[in-house]
């Protein structure tokens, strides 16, 4: 069983993630909580390719997505025997533009069951960000965020029609991640 | 030929689509209103695999793809030789989330030239269900109405990258319904 | 490299691509501007297929497809060697519907590497529009160029699952042309 974990930074996915396992803990439904990039960096380094975790983004875009399906299989391997649940990314937004994070190629070979997308109100998000001193004016990190939101949803559709899995949207508003963890217990469950 | 009909309950998709057949039929343009759950159910019956209707949502899931599959060569076939509107969902809510209701392996059986997406204001949707006695709040069912509608539009435009088909979106607002139905008719024509 | 120039009639897409190349030509990086269409009818006219522009949209859609898929070839070769921007279309309204301009087929032979939608405040299309005398209502043609927009959004996603390429949304507001050129130059860069 393999759910995929998507939500952009400042949606509090990985800790509204973490509350959802503990509580199918309880239940004794226990998943393994894997970071995309994590296997990725540990491939990257078994093949002496990089160091540090810095010189993965520079790595040549070949290199990076041979080592992004190398992963795929990796993980897919592992969610034959457990239930994982893999923190990753609907899109990355980068200066050329929003880049797909799963890509045909690579979900041919993860096969995901489930797309979990947790989202929050954009000038929550922005706000949060803003803490990390982005200069950018609010009103157009906010509509930025509605946009890169809005792109996601959609993509996660088309993830859907390649796998046939299912997608569920968890809101995760500030003050409410309780809530947001039980939802997203159900749908894991 | 073959025209996949869809929309959530509470739009009036069938109602109009039958309106339109009807304004064709006058044209001798004929079109079978085929149902896919009914050629799904009964594949099922005749494997000995339900007795009742009730029973088609009990299957274990590996059965429905199975099933879902099967009934997708059949509708294929039909649409050889005639003109055939199918009857079925972009995406059905399940409390899992999201569950594309033409996945990549069913649109490679189906082949479908057209989707015709029924739509109708989430209000207008909601206070349809709202007769049928549910007991969620107005403006939280009224969202996700919303939400549905749009990932509907969404996966449609993932099916036409997978099938070239086109994608027609058909408002049917409260008391509009010939209107509704002339549109079909001039996407079918 | 091959960059796929996408908007609707109306958002100044060509004009501004043009502006964004000659910026990307002072740093020598050179682009070659190549409109999908016209490679179509350079093909049907190497075939006899048709005489002038016109009979393009007379072709049965059997022969149109193999076109389609024929120019995808060429564009490709091209793109094996020099720097393409291709000026197409994510869909085309139709009275059947929204056409995708980039079926499955179409894609894997052109394997973009990126994708450019160039769009505008509906408001402002519909009133460049009126001016070639369109009788439709405002607010009408104000909605459906907005549901155009929005649709051509969600299947560049779908473009991105398939391709692996990315997605890059330049605004080109009036009055601001040579901020969305050096938006446009950034990303091809």
């Amino acid at each position: 069983m393999l759910a995929v974990l998507t939500g952009i930074p400042g949606t509090g996915k990985t800790t509204s993630a973490k509350k959802a396992l503990e509580l199918l803990k309880n239940e004794r439904i226990v998943y393994e909580l894997i970071t995309y990039g994590d296997v990725m960096f540990d491939i990257a380094r078994s093949m002496n390719a990089v160091k540090d975790r810095d010189a993965m983004r520079k790595l040549d875009p070949a290199k990076q997505k041979e080592i992004q399906k190398e992963a795929a299989k990796k993980i897919a391997i592992m969610a034959g025997t457990k239930k994982v649940l893999l923190d990753t990314h609907c899109t990355i937004s980068t200066p050329r533009g929003y880049l797909p994070g799963l890509p045909q190629d690579v979900l041919s070979e993860l096969k995901p069951n489930a797309f979990i997308l947790v989202e929050s109100k954009p000038e929550e998000i922005a706000a949060r960000r803003q803490t990390d001193a982005t200069r950018q004016r609010d009103a157009e990190l906010t509509e930025e965020i509605k946009t890169h939101q809005e792109l996601n949803r959609a993509i996660a559709m088309s993830y859907a029609v390649f796998t046939g899995g299912t997608v569920k949207i968890i809101q995760n508003p500030q003050g409410k991640m309780e809530e947001a963890a039980k939802n997203m217990a159900d749908a894991l469950r």
